[in-house]
Formats: structure tokens, C-alpha cells, sequence
């Protein structure tokens, strides 16, 4: 195995992600492709197709995960699973997910026309769902049942946006909900997801790849600020009890913590209503929610302390009743070292500029680490943008970037 | 006429308060009542029953305020008007506007009853329309048909929040739109607005009664912050070109102005938007209103500038882009020095613990003001509470005010 690493195509790969774009397609470069629906029906046939036309052993799983399996030659060794998600947002761009499911393809289908079986059983992998863009709570759905963690409840408690519950939706596309515990697998060693970096740190550093040691973790905070509805004229501004101004102070206050941290602490607030609405109405209460990730757990828990302080400081000052509740929380998760410390070598293997990094976005990876180590690999985004259909990664990025996750695989997998 | 101040029975006044309230009753203690509908009607006709029961001149204009006439013996004289609005918030309460209106019938009947016909002639009127509460843009449709600048435009312009035009609303109450242009008129001399304060400065006091000398002056500005949206984790807050936190800064900036420069100025943000408006995506717009206001036209314009360059700093600073627009402009209204000097000492004469003062809200009367010098008299507000069926008023203080209304009518009108 002294031979020069596996190279793409760039052409190859960029026709590979534009026909699965066609599933889905919104407008010129949008993809909107959510579980459960024809268009994604159709990108998971395609996927099983490419899986079929490289020899992989092919299946559908009960929740309608997608499994391309190349069988290793040591039966006692768990598998090396790589792979992404396959739904998308609403709509969304060409890369998201997709790319990690087309990388996998390409490297499982070229390791195995090079070197044949591994002695490590390698799987590539295609989640049904990932983004709750059609059933907001489905808290990955794809991932979630491989990790054997789906209830029956989930079933008429993940409700999508048009009240359908998740379970006769699936049953409509032709999957059995009692099923569903036969997707759990325990008999995973490794996950690689190759994903596009969401975000603006590779194309700032003017590097194509990244590989990710920690997944951020999250809370997300709904904050209800309460004061007294009063007529925006008659009312003077010192015996106000005005939550809006409240809000405000609260919102900035917790932005400019995140900025005054610095990387990689981030804050956001991108949902707020006021009730009433009204030009010339000081509202009774001002609803937003906080977003709020770190990745090293000890100081994640540091900036929800000190955000907390902060919120309940500023509405006891100005005597507002403040609610605040904790509607979502991921944990952190942090990349076992060895895969970190193999991903770097493939890198350098391949002449992959690249650096390791953290990931600020939730992934997948997070629910397989609860049954296999775990890591990512990042491509450059253009950027930085994602979920829209602006979003974009160069196909020499790319094809580059398979580079990277073959020759990974193929150093944990061949020995 | 050196005899006792004319006095009202509480307890006759507050009848009249609650059987009123019957048109558009909202549960305990609300009115939902709007312009042209069957319990607007009903309302109007019981004003003009009461007119007729205590021998005025009843009429009904052509856009449908009711008018009271009691004849001066002077024909060389223009007319006293006194009066406020029949229709309400949806819902409000039982003495927004109406009390008015009740107030002046009770003190012509009463003038007519221990006087007679005065030198200039008084009238009681009731405004069709004030609130915008059917229809958001009227823009005062009783007192700018009086002054005569309803336009035939408005017809189809001005339209509910249920889509019809106010012109065929009008034509299907009994209403001719055409003969919009008789209601004008160019023969009132001044306005006396009666109303509650819709504030707590009164109460504040220990004060039954306001004399206002000054009714401010109001400019609805529309902001619109544009940055750019992004991943809410994979974005780093350095990068970021947040209209949340450019919005959130704006907004506790001109709050905070109008705190430091103290009453009368106030500012107030009842309007917030985001656009999208998802927990975990940076906004790519935010939109809000603000609602400034000041009753003496210099300092007015002072705090609009010094509003507005701090809305360009923050943005600028920010590499936002910001739009702003004004929505709306009401200008201050200076009341009539020797009416209100007139009114003080008509408060003097009952009796009344009184304060000059100026309105936070604006009014019919600065419509009136086109056509007529002005003035308004204020009464004591619970808890500052308007617009709402929480609003308040005791008979006494209600009984109160409309002393002080008749005395100073009395002294304006027998000579």
C-alpha cells in the first residue's frame, strides 16, 4: 500500500452533487428536500443506486436511513460507518448533508476497486432526517434511531409544521413505525461525517479542510420578559415598567458577552415578538430566545451562568418579571483524539491545507457518539453561508476533501 | 349670576357612564365599539335623545358626529363647541372620548336650565370617529370632516382592517359619502376637549383635574436594520453583521434618551420584527417602530436629530444598513393661553385640585385647532390605565370635571 492516495475528479464529483440536487430543486441552486416526502424518496433511490453500482451491499433501514456496506475481512471488528444526512432545509443549498453521503460513496466504491475488502468492515451512511425543517422536534430522527433512543411516543409527539404526526407520515411512505427499533445498531466502532464547515474560518484561513476536535454544545433559552402595558404618550417614561426596553438591554448584553469572549463562544438572538404589537402601546411582555454555544463543557456552562446572572440582574432592576427556560440543550461533544490525530495525517497524506477546529453547528456525529467514537472533517464554505441557497463549495474543495476521508478510511480500515 | 357653581350628582353622572356602555358592552367593564356599526348607532342615538330631552338643536352630520345647539343671543358670534368621541378601542373602556360627550350635555342642559340662552352660542358635539380601531388610517374621521379636509380619495383609501373601504361602509350605515363636504365648518370660535388623562400623572398628584396647556406632538419613524443572516454556531461573533444586536443597541438608545431628558419626552418601541425569525439564525433584518413624542415643537425636533443620528452612528458603526422612515407626523398643539387661564379659574371656582399640564396623547382637539382655538380639560385616570377595559374614572372625579367644563363655559359663553 505504498502507491500515491486516491484522487476525484472535481468534474465527477460536482456532476454527482448537481444530479442530487435535482431532488428537491428550488430555483437555481436550492434545494428543498425534506424526510418522507417524493423528492427525498428520489435522492434516497439515487443514493441506493450509486451504492448498488459500486458493489456495496445496499439497504434501506426501518426509519429510512440508507447503508452501503463494504464488508471487511476480520468479523470480530466493528464497523467504520462515514456518512451525512440526505434531507435539507426549506429550502436550503446543494451541500449540506448530501456532500458527506456522495463523499462516502466515491470513497467506499474507490477503496474498494483499488484494494478490494478491508480487514474493518466500512459503511457508508445516509440519515433520513437531520435538519427538522418538516417536524421541528424530530431532535434527528435519522441518527437518533440507529442509537436505539427513538420512543413510541416520538411517533405521535413529533408533529411537522402542518400538524401531520411523524409516524402515519411514515407509514404513508411505505415505513412500518413499529419497525423502527430494528434500526438501532450496536455494533459500531467508529462515525466520520464529512460535512461543509457552515461558517467562514477555513475560507478566512484560505484552507480547504478542517478537521473538527469538538462539536459545539447548546442551549437554547426562551425568555419571557413581563412589565405594564401603558399608552406610549400618556404614560411618562419614569414610572414606566417597560419590557422592551428590558429586552433590549438584555439582548445586547448577552451579544456583546459572546463577542467580548471571543471565539469560539457565540450568542444569538433570532426570534423575538412583542405582545401587543402596537406603534403606540408599551408592551406587556417582549418573548426572544437565546442561542448560546461553546464547545469545552466547563466554560459552556461559565456563559450560561453568567448569562442567567445578567438576564435576572437587569429585570430585577427595572422590576420586569423575567420567565426563562431552557426549551433545548445539546451537550458538547469532543472527537476521540486518535481519529482527530488520523484525519490529520490523511491531510497532510494528500497535501490537504488544513487546520483542526472546532464545529459550531449540532451534528449527527453527537447522537452516534452516544454508541461509537466520533469525528468530523469540514470543506471550505464559500462564504460562510449555509441553509440558504447561496450556499457553495468549490468542486475542487470538494473532490478534495474525499481525498482527505479516503485516505482516513483507508488507513483506520486496511491493515 | 353671583349664585353657586352649577354641581352634579355622582351618582346621575355615572348612570349615564354605564347606560352608555351598553352599546358595545365587552365584558364587565369594556366597550368594543367602532365607527358605523349597529352599536355606534345605538350610541348616537342615545346622545341625541339626551341633546333632545334637554331642548338642544340635535343634528346629525354628514359623516355622522352629532352636534347639540344651544342658541346664543349674540348671531354675530361664532360658536363654543364642546365635546369629545362616541366610538372606542376595540375593546377600551367606559370614559375614553364618551365622557366627554356625556360631560358636555350635562353642562349645556344645565346652563340652558339655570340660564338660559347664552350671549354666544354653545354646542355639545360628538365625534363619529377617533380611535383608528375599525380602520387604521382615518386619521381623525369626525374632526377632518369638520375642518374640511376629507377627500374624496379617502374614500377608497381609507380602508378597515377587514379590507372594505370606508366609503361603502359609510353608504351602508345611511351615510351619503358625497355630502362629506357639509360637515365642514368655519363658524367655531374655540374647542373644549373634556376627557380622561389616560396617564398617572393626575393620580400621581393627589389631582382630580388638568388643565392642558400643550398637547404633543407625535412622529412614528419605521427602522429597518439590514445585516446579513448566518449559521447561529458556525458564524463567529467577530464576523458577524448582526441587525439584532444593531436593533437591540438602537433601541436602548432611544429609550434611554428620552429617560435622561425626563417628562414631558417620551419614546417607546411597541413594534419589533424579525426577519427570519428562527431560534438559531442570525436575522438578515430587523424592523421596528418608534414612537417619540414631545409637546413643544423645538425640543421636539431637538429629540427627533438626536434620535435619528444615533440611529445612523450605531448603524454605520456596525456596517448595518439601516432605513428609516417616518410613518407618521402629529404636530404639537399649543392650547389657547386665555382659554386655559380661563379653565383654571374655573377649576379655582368649584373648587378643584387642578394642575396645568400637557398630553402625552394626541387628540381631536388638535384637529379642531385648524379651525378654532383650543383647549382640553383632563380628569383623573386609575392607575394611568387606557385603552383597556381596566380604565377607570370615579363618579366623583367624573362629577368633578364637568363642573369645572360648565363654569368655564359658562364664563366663556354668558357675558
Amino acid at each position: 500500500m505504498s502507491d500515491s492516495p486516491i484522487s476525484f475528479d472535481p468534474t465527477v464529483v460536482w456532476d454527482r452533487i448537481e444530479s442530487l440536487a435535482r431532488h428537491g430543486k428550488h430555483g437555481e441552486t436550492g434545494v428543498a428536500r425534506a424526510v418522507y416526502t417524493p423528492e427525498w424518496r428520489a435522492a434516497v433511490d439515487e443514493v441506493m443506486a450509486w451504492c448498488d453500482s459500486v458493489g456495496l451491499e445496499t439497504r434501506l433501514d426501518a426509519v429510512g436511513n440508507v447503508w452501503g456496506v463494504l464488508k471487511g475481512t476480520d468479523p470480530s471488528l466493528k464497523s467504520i460507518v462515514t456518512g451525512s444526512h440526505i434531507d435539507s432545509q426549506l429550502p436550503g443549498g446543494r451541500f449540506d448533508g448530501i456532500l458527506g453521503v456522495i463523499g462516502g460513496v466515491f470513497a467506499l466504491g474507490a477503496l474498494k476497486e483499488r484494494y478490494g475488502a478491508p480487514t474493518q468492515t466500512l459503511e457508508v451512511l445516509a440519515f433520513c432526517e437531520e435538519e427538522s425543517s418538516r417536524f421541528p422536534n424530530t431532535g434527528f430522527w435519522g441518527s437518533r434511531a440507529i442509537t436505539g433512543l427513538t420512543t413510541e411516543a416520538d411517533l405521535t409527539n413529533v408533529v411537522s409544521f402542518s400538524g401531520e404526526p411523524i409516524g402515519e407520515v411514515m407509514a404513508a411512505a411505505g415505513f412500518d413505525p413499529a419497525r423502527i427499533p430494528e434500526a438501532a445498531r450496536t455494533d459500531i466502532e467508529a462515525f466520520v461525517e464529512f460535512h461543509i464547515e457552515q461558517g467562514p474560518l477555513l475560507e478566512a484561513e484560505g484552507l480547504p479542510v478542517g478537521v473538527v476536535s469538538a462539536i459545539t454544545g447548546i442551549r437554547h433559552y426562551t425568555v419571557s420578559v413581563t412589565g405594564k402595558s401603558n399608552h406610549a404618550g400618556a404614560f411618562p417614561m419614569d414610572l414606566r415598567l417597560d419590557p422592551m426596553a428590558g429586552a433590549a438591554e438584555m439582548i445586547s448584553n448577552v451579544i456583546n458577552r459572546a463577542n467580548e469572549w471571543g471565539r469560539p463562544a457565540v450568542t444569538t438572538v433570532g426570534r423575538i415578538a412583542a405582545d401587543p404589537n402596537f406603534p403606540a402601546i408599551v408592551p406587556e411582555r417582549v418573548d426572544f430566545m437565546i442561542d448560546a454555544r461553546h464547545p469545552d463543557p466547563a466554560k459552556r456552562l461559565e456563559l450560561y451562568a453568567a448569562h442567567e446572572a445578567a438576564l435576572q440582574e437587569i429585570a430585577a432592576r427595572r422590576g420586569l418579571t423575567i420567565e426563562l427556560s431552557n426549551l433545548m440543550e445539546h451537550h458538547p461533544f469532543v472527537c476521540d483524539p486518535a481519529l482527530v490525530a488520523n484525519f490529520e495525517q490523511a491531510a497532510r497524506t494528500v497535501n490537504a491545507p488544513f487546520q483542526t477546529m472546532t464545529s459550531g453547528a449540532v451534528h449527527d456525529t453527537q447522537q452516534m457518539g452516544r454508541i461509537a467514537k466520533g469525528v468530523m472533517l469540514f470543506v471550505r464554505s464559500k462564504d460562510g453561508r449555509s441553509h440558504t441557497p447561496a450556499e457553495y463549495t468549490s468542486p475542487e474543495d470538494a473532490a478534495l476533501g474525499i481525498e482527505v476521508l479516503t485516505e482516513g478510511l483507508r488507513t483506520l480500515a486496511y491493515r
